[in-house]
């Protein structure tokens, strides 16, 4: 615990907030993710757990649970849990997009092979069922194996629908919450319902995680074609490169002409790709307002996720989600 | 149900009295597979459940569940969380082995991509945790998420071990316990906890499941150096060719000589196989008499399975799964 000052980002506040059970969450996460028989499992691990990120998934868990009261020591396990899958489906996603960095580093599918990346991943799958098990509520299983279920889906979905132009917003929106929401919205459930928090406020955490989980990818979808890349890390067009159809060629194409269809079924379809098009394909997202309405998609999101928030207690933890919710969208207002 | 008559192979008879419950398993399977968003989900896994294979393990489930006096329907979902399992990590095992064919057809990695293996195979593990929830049986679920982490941790160890000629027997127990025994003991205890069975009977079945699958397991890696390729499908020496390190060269290795452990180095660590490399492998496993002590140990475990079955009930299923014992080891013995 310590003073929240006003200019420390959303996500450090809870974490200083929550700085004694997230010590927890990291301690259970290197016991768990050790093995006694296969020394590659640790160090494969290791690798992506040392490189870190924010934590910002088990934070949420952590910090829904801490709102509604609860006393216990199973929000650890939980937290833990979500961590361990979101870690495992990072593991499959560098195999199935052949990344060569995570994080600012190599990725296990480079630094080992594949076959490693797809195993441990597999392993700690079963390790998180193992953790979300031990609290014994059966509706947190509810919750998480669902999770994880959705997830599955929305990557598989993605497979299909990422260079088909005949995707539109609602399955772009199926994909966003398979592969960021579903985690969210489940991390921030389980926090109320291990709490045993009144019905509507498990219903407003619910869709407090899948709205800012939702904000997230927008925003990040957006700033791949409007980012600074030295903020970013990433290059501006990667995602038109890699011909991934996201929410704002979506709506370039729904309002194309003949001409401008064609420059997106050459390009992103059939993946043929000319010097200047990522120029071309920048103007026609300005022409017909993409970017802007993009934008105005991630606002609206980032304000259901605060929305939410008003079914929930005061609490020091309410403000920094709210704040939370802000911050996410901030790069891009 | 019907009659059992004693020329029906024991996992037939075994088809046959749990019928009606087999046909539920596989209403439920087709039922779960489906999704409503990714139709390649399905087209993935129809593919392979539709190839079939004899259903061994949920077999198991029903049978030990109806052994010992089970009268719910739960046994259902177990036995179908058994087989996704099962089938996801065939799809996982296919893009690690680079595999071409399973169950007589081109495997889905070659079909489709390894993209898809990975991610319809963590479909499927997510939907076996799903179905296994539900029964709302924490200790069901303590036993089944163990069983998913040995069989990962299993077969990230083989990774590291498959090459290595310091794998020795203990370590060898352990990758079999995962990639093969470790689910089979898990199918065989969850029948006999859904169905309350004393824990005298459960440990049993436990021992039943594990023994089983070890002598499964050990009577596979022999027929690969002295099977008949026209029953086992497979060509002897394609476990020599891709250098693993199994119960029979473990062996050999074993009791080698230093111009014979040269040979092992230069053949399985480093791979430089030569012309008349098998036939001197061959006769290396001969000379130590490696094929004829590991057909003991293989033997040896199929008694120890049949000695737990002491601890149950008398039970038509009894006999068959002692039969079914014997029928593993059959063809070496």
């Amino acid at each position: 615990m310590g003073l929240d000052h006003a200019a420390t980002k959303p996500h450090e506040q809870l974490a200083r907030h929550l700085d004694n059970k997230m010590a927890a969450v990291n301690t259970l996460i290197r016991e768990r993710m050790a093995s006694r028989h296969a020394p590659r499992i640790p160090e494969v691990t290791a690798h992506l757990v040392d490189a870190g990120g924010k934590r910002l998934r088990p934070m949420l868990t952590l910090a829904t649970a801490d709102m509604c009261g609860y006393g216990g020591a199973f929000d650890v396990h939980l937290a833990a849990t979500v961590e361990f899958i979101h870690t495992a489906t990072l593991l499959h996603d560098d195999v199935v997009d052949e990344s060569q960095q995570r994080r600012g580093r190599p990725t296990a599918n480079l630094l080992w092979d594949n076959k490693s990346s797809v195993l441990v991943g597999d392993y700690l799958f079963a390790r998180a069922f193992q953790l979300m098990v031990e609290p014994g509520n059966l509706r947190v299983l509810d919750i998480l194996s669902n999770a994880a279920a959705v997830i599955a889906e929305g990557e598989v979905l993605q497979l299909s629908a990422a260079r088909d132009l005949k995707t539109d917003e609602s399955i772009y929106l199926q994909v966003v919450r398979g592969k960021t929401a579903a985690l969210f919205s489940a991390a921030t459930e389980v926090g109320g319902v291990i709490a045993d928090a009144p019905e509507a406020q498990i219903k407003a955490l619910f869709e407090y995680g899948d709205a800012l989980g939702i904000a997230f990818q927008i925003v990040d979808d957006l700033l791949d074609y409007q980012g600074d890349s030295s903020a970013t890390g990433k290059n501006v067009g990667d995602d038109f490169r890699e011909r991934k159809l996201t929410l704002p060629v979506i709506k370039a194409v729904a309002a194309a002409d003949e001409t401008e269809r064609a420059f997106w079924v050459r390009t992103i379809e059939k993946g043929r790709q000319e010097d200047g098009d990522l120029e071309q394909a920048m103007a026609l997202l300005t022409r017909h307002g993409a970017l802007e309405a993009t934008r105005r998609d991630a606002l609206s999101w980032a304000t259901k996720a605060k929305s939410a928030m008003d079914a929930l207690p005061d609490h020091p933890v309410r403000r920094m989600l709210i704040d939370l919710a802000d911050y996410v969208v901030a790069r891009i207002n």
